[in-house]
């Protein structure tokens, strides 16, 4: 290739706005409503002040019917005229009013940007509006619950993480990308992923199959798993971010496809698979638009080891709060039905963990060309 | 889109193997020579034992004219019939015949699923052939060392991190990939960059722009900057993995165009930047295939706050750790010229740092359409 020496780049004019999207006007309205009501109250002579959900644990249940952690419906009032209330007053809607400029410019920023576009010193006075990020993400957080608006349209983002390859061509922020011509690398699943920016093309995917580990997702990928076994391929990294979970979530009403997740032999993996698929106490107010209920577990197995004859080179010994943790996911209502008690006891029968590299003591690709086609051939799979 | 139900997968037969390209089999050959020295001193009726360049802080020095960290000539020796050697020369044979099927399948693993693929009990004995990663580990950086082969080369990868878009088109592993066309996503960088799988097809680049952190890298591809500014964007996502430098590397020795380098102004910051420049003590062996002398540090500097009329809002005071840490990098032979001097200097004095995220406080898109373009225009970067 010729090289090119740079001269100091010339500033092309900015690109054009885009018009507000349907999804985004929406929420425009919900930020100016509780502006409204909050003037409509001022102009009365009387103390504005903003309902918001309670995100306590015991406001947070359970929901039998759906599979899905919800937050309840008690609310707590934040008065303007009280001076314990009158900081976070000020906050949340000094943080709308940046949600709103987000959106009018159809622009995205993290969270802790959005720390930095808030944060000044109040004229005459040495007070700042934030301190640190500390003070800015609850407030993000009552203002998602307050006005029911995930994060996403608001136009705020966590940090991503999580790749994605296979059958499946995407069309996103304008570019078509085809998952099956993504070489080793796989496509970044973006911190955003609303139907706005990211729509589905086609595909010819006849399951999901996700995967904690990013060496797993490489294995496979190098295997061509998905070529072979018509499926499109994801890696969370890890517990699964945000965007992540919003992916997977419409994969599942879109494509109507299975969902299956392969984690490691441990309390942890089994708690990413709980958070994938009833959502977490912690973020209970987006279950619904983030939890996926219909996922299979499709492993690892605590009777993987026997069934797949692994050798003890595959065995890490629980620790103590390995054991802690597996009784407190065996307490969860979530896991009560008998499957998945058996599945735990299993563990703890076991006295060892195993993770999905361990596989590779059967051989480089055992776990493309013998584990998972045997349990899905075998509907080998919980729920 | 139409919904699919899924039947049990049918299992197509494996790929076929690829032949093993003149970079693999020039790997292939290191190793055989490794074992054939091995076997031949046996042969003599002698005590085989292999010479390691030692990995100690005594042998590692700064290359002035070069401007990168080197390993030193000193090497030690490992011998078979030695009660203390014994153990780690038979791990060192186990390591390199894993690496050795590896390339012959042409297959790549992870250090972690390297451990799984030699760790065994010996025969008749309780004995295993490695314990746990960290003994594994220094093992295959021993072969790397002993044999003069990247862990890339010897087909091993570490953990993969970061993203790149823009003026450059790819093929990896046999897919042609357009990084203008990645939407919001990004084209996740690859464990393994080598010229095998990964070769540059066209670029209208005119120069690359390496940014440490994830959110900033989303600000500037969603405003479109390598379109608006010719370059290929990247981003680490913090402390570059061992993928993004070599792309880096193999950027900086085949585009033949300026790198840019843009992170947090504190000492971390000047950390990951003097990594990506002269490679790192504790690696110093791979510095050759690594460092990038080249680049330029555009920012950000503690300059900055002045030159850009930054709020107090973009502060954030020095703590401790940081000052100690930048009195520490102030002392480094590659710092010690002038211009590097005045900057740590400067943070000093300054008191507080500042993240990249901080120029928000100046507008959304302040970095973008201000702050970078004023920077290269002035040419206001150290190297």
């Amino acid at each position: 290739m010729a090289a090119k020496k740079t001269a100091p780049p010339k500033q092309a004019p900015a690109a054009p706005k885009k018009k507000a999207s349907p999804k985004d006007a929406h929420t425009l309205a919900k930020i100016e409503r509780l502006a409204q009501a909050a003037l409509k109250t001022v102009s009365k002579g009387a103390n504005p002040a903003l309902e918001i959900r309670t995100r306590s644990l015991s406001n947070v249940a359970f929901n039998e019917k759906k599979r899905i952690i919800e937050l309840g419906d008690r609310t707590q009032s934040r008065e303007f005229f009280n001076t314990n209330m009158a900081r976070k007053f000020m906050q949340t809607f000094l943080i709308a009013n940046g949600c709103r400029t987000l959106i009018n410019e159809n622009k995205t920023i993290s969270i802790r940007q959005m720390f930095y576009m808030t944060k000044h010193t109040l004229k005459g006075t040495s007070e700042n509006t934030f301190e640190d990020q500390n003070e800015s993400d609850p407030i993000i957080e009552d203002l998602e619950v307050g006005i029911d608006a995930l994060r996403e349209e608001l136009h705020l983002f966590a940090n991503r993480r999580g790749l994605v390859v296979g059958q499946l061509v995407v069309n996103d922020a304008g570019d078509e990308i085809d998952l099956t011509k993504m070489g080793r690398g796989g496509w970044g699943i973006p911190s955003i992923c609303e139907e706005d920016e990211l729509k589905f093309v086609c595909t010819k995917a006849e399951f999901i199959l996700l995967v904690e580990k990013q060496a797993i997702f490489h294995r496979l990928n190098e295997d061509r798993f998905w070529e072979r076994n018509k499926c499109i391929l994801m890696t969370s990294e890890g517990q699964a971010a945000r965007g992540a979970r919003r992916l997977l979530q419409r994969f599942s009403t879109e494509l109507k496809i299975p969902i299956y997740v392969l984690v490691d032999n441990d309390p942890w993996g089994l708690y990413i698979y709980s958070v994938l698929k009833q959502g977490s106490i912690n973020l209970a107010y987006e279950s619904m638009r983030m939890a996926v209920p219909s996922i299979r577990f499709l492993g690892m197995s605590s009777y993987d080891y026997k069934k797949f004859e692994l050798p003890p080179a595959a065995e890490i010994k629980l620790s103590k709060e390995d054991i802690a943790r597996a009784e407190q996911m065996a307490a969860y209502p979530w896991f009560k039905d008998k499957k998945w008690q058996n599945e735990i006891t299993a563990l703890l029968k076991n006295g060892f963990k195993m993770e999905l590299d361990a596989l590779l003591t059967k051989g480089i690709s055992f776990i493309t060309e013998e584990y998972i086609p045997k349990k899905l051939k075998d509907k080998d799979y919980l729920q």
